[in-house]
């Protein structure tokens, strides 16, 4: 069975990526390793330089990176999500949206391995969806509790794992870098 | 005459140090140079690494990097006030605000050297202000319409370059690292 190393302090993001991953006989542990987020709008780039710098070199690693990006804020909160959550919150973010008709919103992630013979390859993954008027719900982190993925009726924050991963970003990205890593393995 | 390379992609910066740092007998020049800027709420971690970054090696070089901490936002926008700026911008941070009594803010400026022997020295500017109800003026950039700084009834997009030095984060790092600068030529 393949083990990844996930370079996170997330352990949501390790629980949505151990369930995911384990369809695909794919392990997942998570490590903390030192590692680089630069500042960027792309989070490709955010994630390429984070796994060039991670110094781990006896484990396939694996990186992830995500974001809320809300059409009528430009973008925002984008890349800095996690620092808009802890400062401003989830009733910031509803507090700009304010008297706002257009609520589109896409979360997006990017996934990327290195693997043990040091080959890096990046994949994304993506969910349009609405910013609720109140939060909902109780799982998940982040962002989730006021956004409601197209074809569902409920937020991130009230969906099970499982049911989230059906229609998640992370899910998305994730899926790929399986596929990649099942494909070369044939 | 020393000359520093300000690498910057805001001219605005550019201008200020510049008539600043000519009390000092210190002139700079902007050039557009690759740097890395990392993620991370500690603006010396920041202009350290972009520093180190720095592939150009027959200058001196400046980097400065500098945000807007908000008490009541928890130090939002912070590192990321050019993101803020672009996406949610001046409206966005009022609209945060609304309703909010304690209107207290800094703003700090973290000014960096690497010298042509490879030192680096790094310096620090702050002040303390309040942030307005309605942006006031149209000098200077991004969130200097709803800062009024300690000391002023002005906002600094309602103050000259000169006025705004007297009281500014970046002059306040600026004028430090200069007179090490001076210091170290005696």
């Amino acid at each position: 069975m393949i083990n990844l190393a996930f370079i996170t302090g997330n352990k949501h993001k390790v629980m949505e990526a151990s369930i995911l991953l384990k369809e695909y006989n794919i392990e997942v542990t998570q490590v903390s390793s030192e590692k680089v987020e630069i500042q960027s709008e792309r989070l490709e780039e955010i994630v390429r330089y984070a796994l060039e710098s991670v110094r781990l070199t006896n484990r396939h690693i694996l990186i992830e990176d995500a974001g809320l990006f809300i059409d009528s804020l430009n973008g925002f909160p984008g890349p800095y999500s996690s620092f808009a959550y802890k400062t401003i919150g989830v009733q910031g973010v509803l507090k700009l949206m304010e008297g706002m008709e257009n609520r589109g919103a896409r979360f997006v992630s990017v996934a990327g391995i290195k693997t043990l013979q040091n080959e890096v390859a990046i994949f994304r993954g993506e969910v349009e969806g609405v910013i609720t008027h109140k939060p909902r719900g109780t799982k998940g982190f982040g962002f989730d509790p006021i956004f409601v993925p197209k074809g569902s009726s409920k937020t991130f924050a009230e969906m099970e794992v499982k049911e989230k991963n059906v229609f998640s970003h992370r899910a998305k990205a994730l899926r790929r870098l399986a596929e990649w890593i099942l494909g070369r393995r044939r």
